[in-house]
Protein backbone atom coordinates (compact mmCIF):
# COMPACT_ATOMS: atom_id res chain seq x y z
CA UNK A 1 0.00 0.00 0.00
CA UNK A 2 1.10 3.53 -0.68
CA UNK A 3 -0.77 4.16 2.54
CA UNK A 4 1.91 3.91 5.13
CA UNK A 5 1.88 4.35 8.86
CA UNK A 6 4.80 6.32 10.23
CA UNK A 7 7.57 4.33 11.85
CA UNK A 8 6.99 6.34 15.00
CA UNK A 9 4.10 4.03 15.80
CA UNK A 10 6.36 1.02 16.15
CA UNK A 11 8.79 2.74 18.50
CA UNK A 12 6.01 4.58 20.34
CA UNK A 13 4.19 1.33 21.06
CA UNK A 14 7.35 -0.50 22.08
CA UNK A 15 8.31 2.31 24.50
CA UNK A 16 4.83 2.41 26.01
CA UNK A 17 4.93 -1.37 26.37
CA UNK A 18 8.33 -1.24 28.07
CA UNK A 19 7.21 1.51 30.45
CA UNK A 20 4.22 -0.66 31.39
CA UNK A 21 6.69 -3.23 32.73
CA UNK A 22 8.81 -1.01 34.98
CA UNK A 23 7.91 -0.03 38.55
CA UNK A 24 5.40 2.80 38.64
CA UNK A 25 7.52 4.90 41.03
CA UNK A 26 10.37 5.15 38.50
CA UNK A 27 11.00 6.87 35.20
CA UNK A 28 13.25 5.96 32.27
CA UNK A 29 15.17 8.68 30.44
CA UNK A 30 14.67 9.07 26.70
CA UNK A 31 18.27 8.02 26.09
CA UNK A 32 17.70 4.63 27.73
CA UNK A 33 14.43 4.10 25.83
CA UNK A 34 16.20 4.90 22.57
CA UNK A 35 19.23 2.74 23.29
CA UNK A 36 17.14 -0.21 24.43
CA UNK A 37 15.22 -0.16 21.14
CA UNK A 38 18.22 0.59 18.95
CA UNK A 39 16.78 3.87 17.63
CA UNK A 40 18.23 7.39 17.71
CA UNK A 41 17.35 9.50 20.73
CA UNK A 42 16.48 12.62 18.71
CA UNK A 43 14.16 10.53 16.53
CA UNK A 44 12.46 8.97 19.52
CA UNK A 45 12.15 12.21 21.47
CA UNK A 46 9.65 13.62 19.00
CA UNK A 47 7.37 10.64 19.54
CA UNK A 48 7.83 10.57 23.33
CA UNK A 49 6.85 14.24 23.41
CA UNK A 50 3.75 13.49 21.32
CA UNK A 51 2.82 10.71 23.77
CA UNK A 52 3.33 13.08 26.69
CA UNK A 53 1.32 15.84 24.98
CA UNK A 54 -1.56 13.37 24.57
CA UNK A 55 -1.47 12.47 28.25
CA UNK A 56 -0.31 8.90 27.70
CA UNK A 57 3.11 9.45 29.25
CA UNK A 58 4.27 11.70 32.07
CA UNK A 59 7.44 13.59 31.23
CA UNK A 60 9.31 14.25 34.48
CA UNK A 61 11.79 17.09 33.90
CA UNK A 62 15.26 17.58 35.38
CA UNK A 63 18.42 15.52 35.82
CA UNK A 64 16.49 12.75 37.58
CA UNK A 65 13.71 12.95 34.98
CA UNK A 66 12.40 10.71 32.29
CA UNK A 67 9.19 9.10 31.12
CA UNK A 68 6.57 6.91 32.78
CA UNK A 69 2.99 5.92 32.00
CA UNK A 70 0.49 8.59 33.00
CA UNK A 71 -2.25 5.98 33.50
CA UNK A 72 -2.61 2.30 34.32
CA UNK A 73 -1.63 0.19 31.30
CA UNK A 74 -5.14 -1.29 31.02
CA UNK A 75 -6.47 2.22 30.46
CA UNK A 76 -4.15 2.94 27.54
CA UNK A 77 -5.38 1.45 24.28
CA UNK A 78 -3.21 0.84 21.26
CA UNK A 79 -5.49 3.28 19.41
CA UNK A 80 -4.60 6.07 21.84
CA UNK A 81 -0.89 5.56 21.22
CA UNK A 82 -1.37 5.37 17.45
CA UNK A 83 -3.51 8.53 17.39
CA UNK A 84 -1.09 10.40 19.66
CA UNK A 85 1.62 9.83 17.07
CA UNK A 86 -0.29 9.87 13.77
CA UNK A 87 -3.12 12.24 14.62
CA UNK A 88 -6.79 11.62 14.08
CA UNK A 89 -7.36 12.83 10.55
CA UNK A 90 -8.86 10.19 8.27
CA UNK A 91 -6.47 8.41 5.90
CA UNK A 92 -8.97 8.80 3.08
CA UNK A 93 -9.47 12.45 2.21
CA UNK A 94 -12.49 13.02 0.07
CA UNK A 95 -11.86 16.00 -2.18
CA UNK A 96 -15.47 15.95 -3.40
CA UNK A 97 -14.58 15.31 -7.02
CA UNK A 98 -18.25 14.48 -7.50
CA UNK A 99 -18.80 18.25 -7.35
CA UNK A 100 -16.46 18.95 -10.25
CA UNK A 101 -16.86 18.45 -13.98
CA UNK A 102 -19.40 19.58 -16.57
CA UNK A 103 -22.49 18.22 -14.79
CA UNK A 104 -21.92 19.26 -11.21
CA UNK A 105 -25.04 20.65 -9.62
CA UNK A 106 -25.54 23.40 -7.09
CA UNK A 107 -23.72 22.76 -3.82
CA UNK A 108 -27.12 22.20 -2.19
CA UNK A 109 -27.39 19.01 -4.30
CA UNK A 110 -24.54 17.47 -2.33
CA UNK A 111 -26.05 17.49 1.12
CA UNK A 112 -26.09 13.70 1.11
CA UNK A 113 -22.58 12.47 1.92
CA UNK A 114 -20.67 10.84 -0.91
CA UNK A 115 -21.26 7.06 -0.81
CA UNK A 116 -17.60 6.43 -1.61
CA UNK A 117 -16.39 8.62 1.24
CA UNK A 118 -18.80 6.94 3.65
CA UNK A 119 -17.56 3.50 2.64
CA UNK A 120 -13.94 4.51 3.14
CA UNK A 121 -14.62 6.15 6.51
CA UNK A 122 -16.60 3.14 7.72
CA UNK A 123 -13.56 0.95 7.02
CA UNK A 124 -11.33 3.32 8.97
CA UNK A 125 -13.76 3.11 11.87
CA UNK A 126 -13.41 -0.70 11.79
CA UNK A 127 -9.62 -0.21 11.92
CA UNK A 128 -9.93 2.12 14.91
CA UNK A 129 -12.41 -0.17 16.67
CA UNK A 130 -9.96 -3.03 16.34
CA UNK A 131 -7.08 -1.01 17.83
CA UNK A 132 -9.33 0.32 20.55
CA UNK A 133 -10.03 -3.20 21.81
CA UNK A 134 -6.39 -3.84 22.71
CA UNK A 135 -4.79 -2.18 25.74
CA UNK A 136 -1.11 -1.95 26.58
CA UNK A 137 -1.88 -4.33 29.47
CA UNK A 138 -3.18 -6.85 26.91
CA UNK A 139 0.11 -6.60 25.02
CA UNK A 140 2.07 -7.17 28.25
CA UNK A 141 -0.01 -10.27 28.85
CA UNK A 142 0.46 -11.49 25.28
CA UNK A 143 4.23 -11.38 25.45
CA UNK A 144 4.44 -12.54 29.06
CA UNK A 145 6.32 -15.81 29.32
CA UNK A 146 7.08 -15.79 25.61
CA UNK A 147 10.27 -13.78 25.59
CA UNK A 148 13.52 -15.72 25.76
CA UNK A 149 14.70 -16.10 29.38
CA UNK A 150 18.18 -14.67 28.77
CA UNK A 151 16.77 -11.55 27.08
CA UNK A 152 14.43 -10.98 30.02
CA UNK A 153 17.30 -11.30 32.50
CA UNK A 154 19.46 -8.94 30.47
CA UNK A 155 16.62 -6.42 30.08
CA UNK A 156 15.75 -6.50 33.77
CA UNK A 157 19.32 -5.71 34.72
CA UNK A 158 19.98 -3.22 31.92
CA UNK A 159 16.80 -1.26 32.61
CA UNK A 160 17.19 -1.58 36.38
CA UNK A 161 20.52 0.26 36.15
CA UNK A 162 18.90 3.12 34.21
CA UNK A 163 15.65 3.53 36.11
CA UNK A 164 15.37 6.73 38.11
CA UNK A 165 13.33 6.35 41.26
CA UNK A 166 11.12 9.29 42.03
CA UNK A 167 10.95 10.54 45.59
CA UNK A 168 7.88 12.63 44.82
CA UNK A 169 4.99 10.27 44.25
CA UNK A 170 3.10 10.15 40.98
CA UNK A 171 0.27 12.62 40.64
CA UNK A 172 -3.10 11.03 40.35
CA UNK B 1 -3.15 10.96 10.29
CA UNK B 2 0.20 10.96 8.60
CA UNK B 3 -1.16 7.76 7.12
CA UNK B 4 -2.73 8.91 3.93
CA UNK B 5 -4.43 7.05 1.14
CA UNK B 6 -3.44 8.20 -2.32
CA UNK B 7 -5.89 10.48 -4.09
CA UNK B 8 -5.98 7.91 -6.88
CA UNK B 9 -8.45 5.94 -4.81
CA UNK B 10 -11.07 8.66 -4.96
CA UNK B 11 -10.86 9.07 -8.75
CA UNK B 12 -10.44 5.31 -9.32
CA UNK B 13 -13.61 4.56 -7.36
CA UNK B 14 -15.59 7.35 -9.01
CA UNK B 15 -14.57 6.15 -12.49
CA UNK B 16 -15.44 2.54 -11.68
CA UNK B 17 -18.78 3.70 -10.30
CA UNK B 18 -19.49 5.75 -13.43
CA UNK B 19 -18.57 2.85 -15.72
CA UNK B 20 -21.00 0.66 -13.77
CA UNK B 21 -23.78 2.97 -14.92
CA UNK B 22 -23.11 3.00 -18.67
CA UNK B 23 -24.32 0.33 -21.14
CA UNK B 24 -22.08 -2.75 -21.06
CA UNK B 25 -21.57 -2.74 -24.85
CA UNK B 26 -19.89 0.66 -24.75
CA UNK B 27 -16.61 2.11 -23.55
CA UNK B 28 -15.65 5.57 -22.33
CA UNK B 29 -12.33 7.09 -23.32
CA UNK B 30 -9.94 8.21 -20.56
CA UNK B 31 -10.34 11.83 -21.67
CA UNK B 32 -14.10 11.76 -21.00
CA UNK B 33 -13.60 10.05 -17.63
CA UNK B 34 -11.06 12.71 -16.66
CA UNK B 35 -13.14 15.63 -17.89
CA UNK B 36 -16.30 14.36 -16.21
CA UNK B 37 -14.51 14.20 -12.85
CA UNK B 38 -12.56 17.43 -13.31
CA UNK B 39 -9.14 15.73 -13.05
CA UNK B 40 -6.22 15.73 -15.47
CA UNK B 41 -6.17 12.95 -18.03
CA UNK B 42 -2.49 12.09 -17.54
CA UNK B 43 -3.10 11.82 -13.78
CA UNK B 44 -6.12 9.60 -14.25
CA UNK B 45 -4.51 7.40 -16.91
CA UNK B 46 -2.06 5.93 -14.41
CA UNK B 47 -4.93 4.80 -12.20
CA UNK B 48 -7.07 3.53 -15.08
CA UNK B 49 -4.10 1.46 -16.24
CA UNK B 50 -3.67 0.04 -12.74
CA UNK B 51 -7.36 -0.89 -12.70
CA UNK B 52 -7.00 -2.55 -16.11
CA UNK B 53 -3.83 -4.40 -15.01
CA UNK B 54 -5.76 -5.78 -12.02
CA UNK B 55 -8.54 -7.05 -14.27
CA UNK B 56 -11.16 -4.65 -12.93
CA UNK B 57 -11.45 -2.66 -16.15
CA UNK B 58 -11.08 -3.71 -19.78
CA UNK B 59 -8.95 -1.32 -21.79
CA UNK B 60 -10.15 -1.43 -25.39
CA UNK B 61 -7.36 -0.05 -27.62
CA UNK B 62 -7.68 1.99 -30.80
CA UNK B 63 -9.49 5.12 -31.96
CA UNK B 64 -12.85 3.66 -30.89
CA UNK B 65 -11.33 2.44 -27.62
CA UNK B 66 -11.78 3.30 -23.99
CA UNK B 67 -12.57 1.69 -20.66
CA UNK B 68 -15.38 -0.51 -19.41
CA UNK B 69 -15.91 -2.83 -16.45
CA UNK B 70 -14.33 -6.24 -16.96
CA UNK B 71 -16.89 -7.87 -14.63
CA UNK B 72 -20.40 -7.33 -13.37
CA UNK B 73 -20.46 -4.47 -10.85
CA UNK B 74 -21.66 -6.78 -8.06
CA UNK B 75 -18.47 -8.79 -8.47
CA UNK B 76 -16.17 -5.80 -8.04
CA UNK B 77 -15.66 -4.88 -4.41
CA UNK B 78 -14.40 -1.53 -3.20
CA UNK B 79 -11.43 -3.40 -1.72
CA UNK B 80 -10.42 -4.68 -5.16
CA UNK B 81 -10.38 -1.15 -6.56
CA UNK B 82 -8.45 0.19 -3.56
CA UNK B 83 -5.88 -2.60 -3.73
CA UNK B 84 -5.50 -2.23 -7.50
CA UNK B 85 -4.45 1.36 -6.93
CA UNK B 86 -2.66 1.23 -3.56
CA UNK B 87 -1.23 -2.28 -3.66
CA UNK B 88 -1.60 -4.91 -0.95
CA UNK B 89 1.35 -4.21 1.31
CA UNK B 90 0.38 -3.56 4.92
CA UNK B 91 0.29 0.07 6.05
CA UNK B 92 2.10 -0.87 9.25
CA UNK B 93 5.58 -2.12 8.51
CA UNK B 94 7.15 -3.86 11.45
CA UNK B 95 10.90 -3.33 11.36
CA UNK B 96 11.39 -5.77 14.23
CA UNK B 97 12.91 -3.19 16.56
CA UNK B 98 12.36 -5.76 19.32
CA UNK B 99 15.39 -7.54 17.85
CA UNK B 100 17.66 -4.51 18.27
CA UNK B 101 19.30 -3.02 21.32
CA UNK B 102 21.57 -4.34 24.07
CA UNK B 103 19.35 -7.25 25.15
CA UNK B 104 18.26 -8.72 21.86
CA UNK B 105 18.41 -12.49 21.85
CA UNK B 106 19.28 -14.96 19.12
CA UNK B 107 17.01 -14.68 16.09
CA UNK B 108 15.52 -18.05 17.08
CA UNK B 109 14.03 -16.27 20.13
CA UNK B 110 11.76 -14.27 17.84
CA UNK B 111 9.80 -17.09 16.23
CA UNK B 112 6.66 -15.86 17.96
CA UNK B 113 5.29 -12.90 15.98
CA UNK B 114 5.57 -9.49 17.63
CA UNK B 115 2.35 -8.76 19.56
CA UNK B 116 2.41 -5.17 18.38
CA UNK B 117 2.70 -6.16 14.74
CA UNK B 118 -0.12 -8.69 15.12
CA UNK B 119 -2.38 -6.05 16.67
CA UNK B 120 -1.69 -3.60 13.86
CA UNK B 121 -2.21 -6.22 11.14
CA UNK B 122 -5.47 -7.41 12.71
CA UNK B 123 -6.79 -3.84 12.50
CA UNK B 124 -5.81 -3.64 8.84
CA UNK B 125 -7.68 -6.88 8.23
CA UNK B 126 -10.78 -5.29 9.79
CA UNK B 127 -10.33 -2.36 7.37
CA UNK B 128 -10.05 -4.72 4.41
CA UNK B 129 -13.03 -6.81 5.57
CA UNK B 130 -15.13 -3.68 5.72
CA UNK B 131 -14.17 -2.60 2.18
CA UNK B 132 -14.66 -6.14 0.92
CA UNK B 133 -18.31 -6.13 1.99
CA UNK B 134 -19.21 -3.28 -0.38
CA UNK B 135 -19.46 -3.84 -4.12
CA UNK B 136 -19.59 -1.22 -6.86
CA UNK B 137 -23.20 -2.35 -7.41
CA UNK B 138 -23.92 -1.47 -3.77
CA UNK B 139 -22.56 2.03 -4.37
CA UNK B 140 -24.74 2.40 -7.47
CA UNK B 141 -27.73 1.45 -5.36
CA UNK B 142 -26.74 3.84 -2.57
CA UNK B 143 -26.62 6.87 -4.85
CA UNK B 144 -29.57 5.81 -6.95
CA UNK B 145 -32.38 8.34 -6.73
CA UNK B 146 -30.26 10.63 -4.55
CA UNK B 147 -28.48 12.64 -7.19
CA UNK B 148 -30.07 15.90 -8.22
CA UNK B 149 -32.34 15.40 -11.27
CA UNK B 150 -30.69 18.10 -13.40
CA UNK B 151 -27.22 16.64 -12.82
CA UNK B 152 -28.44 13.18 -13.85
CA UNK B 153 -29.98 14.59 -17.03
CA UNK B 154 -26.81 16.51 -17.86
CA UNK B 155 -24.60 13.49 -17.13
CA UNK B 156 -26.75 11.14 -19.21
CA UNK B 157 -26.49 13.44 -22.21
CA UNK B 158 -22.84 14.39 -21.72
CA UNK B 159 -21.71 10.79 -21.31
CA UNK B 160 -24.04 9.54 -24.05
CA UNK B 161 -22.27 11.81 -26.53
CA UNK B 162 -18.88 10.37 -25.55
CA UNK B 163 -19.70 6.67 -25.27
CA UNK B 164 -18.18 4.49 -27.94
CA UNK B 165 -20.31 1.50 -28.86
CA UNK B 166 -18.33 -1.67 -29.48
CA UNK B 167 -19.31 -3.83 -32.44
CA UNK B 168 -17.26 -6.75 -31.11
CA UNK B 169 -19.04 -8.06 -28.04
CA UNK B 170 -17.40 -8.11 -24.64
CA UNK B 171 -15.23 -11.16 -24.00
CA UNK B 172 -16.52 -13.38 -21.24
Amino acid sequence: MIMKLGEGIESGLHCTLLLAMVPSDAVLPARALAEFHGVSESYLLKHLQALAASGILDAVPGPKGGYRLAHASQEITVLKVVEAIEGTEPAFRCTEIRQRGPCSGKSSSYRIPCAINQTMLRAEQAWRDSLNKVSIADLVQQISGKVDHKSVQCATQWIGERLRLQTVSKET
